[in-house]
């Protein structure tokens, strides 16, 4: 009874086990619980209870959605002709919060990390093929963090896509907005050298 | 609709209300029990909805407990004449771990803090006094801790203890065990001086 209470105790072995969140946090979130009202209480456990009944991943672009096929896939106002991979469903959402892409998303769940033992079979890119192939897509575009194992999905993705036909682009690399050369780090500052633009 | 699932989204705010967790956190804990085992989550739902219900504060001390009164206050081996005044539940299990108190605590569940509007009716001040009168204790240790709203609460319990006849003593302050001079701050190594102990 390290807690004084068996309860609370499991409570912050579940909250420890959450990813960024130690024992310190976890003893913290759940003592928080215990002084907050019940009702937001009950809420809580209560939403937690629903979450893998009511939410799931679309089965067409693997994003997040309440029904079988996600809002953006089911849009018939959006460019079926273009298709947008990312790692992950947080990407979808700061994607669509710029507004400037109308064209359907593929959530991958992860990348190649053979140090972490993830293979193409781990990822969600049969169906990315199969899509690919039956809806005609013409450009994939490939939005993967742009870190080594970004990097080596996206190669993965060009390759598989070789004999498709469509064309496939990634993000462009470079300096971000409002940042000083200063605190650029050197691949960045290299990188941006090597592809400058013309004005 | 802006994460494609409602009980989602209401995961997330009511994550992103707990302490120390922002709304890119939120997301990704609420990411993460997406994508977690069934059970676990199940388990985490539950646990939170049995919260409030199980665990209470001691009528005694104010810790945690899941029964009445808590374990250390209904151990007849604890010395009975040494209170302990902490401003957290959680101060309660830090000092326990050094092994090296068996008097009582009490939990005052905060400090006085004008700033915050904080004042000595809203801590657990009342039952401290009345169970210093009741219980016939002999010393009060304060370990608030060594901030401003700290010392205050310890000023003002030494203060309203004063006719007690009981002695009031605080955690010793100096430099910590470990620590080097050089990254000791003016005030401890200022204070460090002034008490300087005899070797």
């Amino acid at each position: 009874m390290e807690y004084g209470s068996e309860t609370l105790a499991s409570l912050i072995k579940l909250f420890a086990r959450m990813p960024g969140i130690g024992s310190k946090t976890a003893q913290r979130l759940a003592l928080h619980l215990l002084r907050s009202g019940e009702d937001e209480v009950a809420k809580l456990g209560q939403v937690i209870l629903e979450l893998k009944q009511r939410v799931g991943f679309c089965e067409a672009c693997g994003s997040i959605t309440e029904s079988e096929m996600c809002a953006i896939c089911t849009d018939p106002g959006r460019n079926r002709e273009v298709m947008c991979v990312v790692e992950d469903p947080r990407d979808v959402l700061v994607l669509e919060k710029t507004g400037r892409y109308r064209g359907l998303y593929h959530v991958l769940h992860g990348v190649l990390s053979p140090v972490d033992g993830v293979g193409p079979e781990d990822l969600n890119l049969k169906r990315f093929e199969e899509r690919v192939r039956t809806d005609a897509v013409k450009e994939v575009i490939v939005a993967t963090n742009p870190t080594v194992e970004g990097d080596a999905t996206a190669l993965y993705i060009a390759r598989a896509l070789s004999a498709s036909g469509c064309t496939v682009t990634r993000l462009a690399r470079g300096l971000p907005m409002g940042g000083t050369l200063e605190f650029a780090d050197d691949v960045t500052l290299a990188r941006a050298i090597e592809r400058r633009e013309k004005l």
